[in-house]
């Protein structure tokens, strides 16, 4: 093995302060030495993960970090990849492992920080995604603050994406009625079609918040569970529908992440619902439950091998593509969970 | 005893679009017959409540009742009276009693809806205060939904009324540091010397919701539980101070009673706050807790009998003013519990 490669990173450069793109990245060719320290692993990445939790760590304002993303250094990411030289006896050349290695092509980490994957069990870019940060979100959004019972109606904002398709899921697993409410007639039929989903609404086809709420409360009579990933004009429009006692859990809030974290939007206030129906807010996150991932991989890791879950991945080819799938997060039309790949 | 006698009563007569007062109601005299069949009570009324929910039950859309109080009938109101006549054991001439009798001098009821009171053991108006619902409210909406811990900072809006003063109080006791938000320098004053409260905040000193946050966070630095009775403007100055797995307690929101429950204001959006802190909002009403109002007399009743507890209540005089004395709910500077007595 060569004394060093040449690792290629993409480098957050500048706070966006709308929307995130390529502008706000530069792409770097650094120098990495391979030699080993003990206890050491040298990582070849093949797939990264964008999600929208990254566009909230760039908001100036504290978050649930402290301090913001801090410039000049490699973008934070999930990372799947394989092992190609390793100093310690659990990992060796060839294994998949997944870890938080960043928009990078190549990281010396100590091993510590990997978890190794088998490959035989589910794909490894899973590891980023159904059975990873994705769906520990998922699984424990919803079953921790949500807490489903069979014969409840639970909406899903973002239903099409990497969490909300799991909880859609995970809640139709529970004997729920399931609205899903994404952007399209495309997707919508996915999740009617492929999901299974009891109901699918296209906000896109509505013009306003009265009629997007007259069509749930249509199709519902009302809303037991609300798993939130979007917040703004959609989450008006299911509040006011909450039944006695609803569970509304704040999983994300991506309609904002593009400048409403700075500078908060203006929206009519709700909180007499919560008195009305005597309901809850949970606002949850992925990492509470990073000691939890064993639960989360006993259940749904045999889901996925008795072929129980549609687990989606729109996949982009190219290290060179992440900036600007990042920003089709807040755009485009994907569908599931996307990842890039290495060439 | 005569066969009838004259009951003067206060018919809730025209919905008010904005602040409630005396031109929504009708004072009427109607024939009472005194005769009792089996179980009936008959009970002259000697104090009447006057609480913020009143209004809410006075919204056109679905609150926690389905539909709002009837129109032309007498406005409900919990009442503490003494028995005039009785057909039952447990109760005698000139034994205190409390019950939801309306806004009216008299009433003929089933013996089943009174509470008999032990005037011996509390002053007997307490019955719809510190011992009756708003006592319930601050007891179980502090200690069950807030769940104080010793050490953390609480903070109360409208800290000065009928139930933030209880809440405030409760939380002292538990340990807790203890901001209370109240308009005017005198209620402030109240706060910290009568009270005892850790800290008083005046918002009517403060022209915008940045410099209330601001004294608030200087103070405080952190808040980890918020009762809230009054939401608006004050709400947004604290839920942006919360600190991580804050419970915020919705127990009322009397900012937005005098219309903006019929037509919702706008207020910046807050439930990225949530994400952030993983912290928790839940709506609370003393009804739910009326099953178990002998945990609360059981704890309560011996703080109030050892003079632990600040009870105070502002007694206005005379049926007459029971419209206008709902009014200053809205508008005036009362201290504690609102009451009217007769005569």
């Amino acid at each position: 093995m060569d004394a060093q490669l040449n690792n290629r990173q993409w480098l957050y450069r500048r706070h966006p302060e709308g929307l995130v793109g390529p502008e706000h990245y530069e792409l770097v060719t650094m120098p990495l030495a391979t030699a080993l320290s003990a206890g050491e692993v040298l990582v070849e990445a093949r797939y990264w993960s964008v999600d929208p939790y990254m566009r909230i760590n760039q908001s100036l304002k504290p978050t649930y970090n402290e301090l913001p993303h801090a410039l000049d250094t490699v973008q934070t990411a999930g990372v799947v990849g394989r092992v190609l030289a390793s100093s310690v006896p659990g990992l060796t050349e060839g294994d998949w492992v997944e870890g938080m290695l960043g928009w990078q092509t190549h990281a010396r980490v100590h091993h510590s920080v990997l978890r190794r994957l088998d490959p035989a069990l589910a794909p490894p870019s899973t590891a980023i995604g159904v059975l990873g940060m994705p769906g520990r979100t998922a699984w424990f959004g919803l079953m921790e603050s949500g807490a489903p019972k069979a014969g409840e109606v639970v909406v899903v904002s973002g239903a099409a994406g990497a969490v909300g398709s799991l909880v859609a899921q995970f809640a139709l697993k529970n004997g729920c009625r399931v609205l899903g409410i994404a952007g399209g007639a495309a997707k919508c039929e996915w999740l009617r079609s492929r999901l299974g989903l009891t109901w699918a609404v296209d906000y896109k086809a509505h013009a306003d918040t009265a009629s997007l709420a007259e069509e749930i409360k249509a199709l519902t009579g009302g809303v037991d569970v609300y798993f939130d990933n979007v917040g703004g004009w959609i989450t008006d429009a299911v509040i006011p529908l909450i039944n006695r006692r609803a569970r509304i859990v704040i999983c994300g809030a991506i309609s904002q992440y593009s400048g409403g974290l700075d500078t908060p939007e203006l929206g009519p206030r709700f909180l007499h619902h919560m008195l009305y129906q005597r309901a809850t807010i949970q606002g949850m996150l992925a990492r509470d439950y990073l000691h939890r991932m064993d639960e989360m991989l006993r259940v749904v890791g045999p889901m996925l091998q008795r072929g129980e879950i549609v687990f989606e991945e729109t996949v982009v080819k190219g290290f060179e593509n992440l900036p600007a799938t990042l920003q089709s997060l807040f755009t485009s039309d994907h569908r599931g969970k996307l990842i890039v790949a290495a060439e």
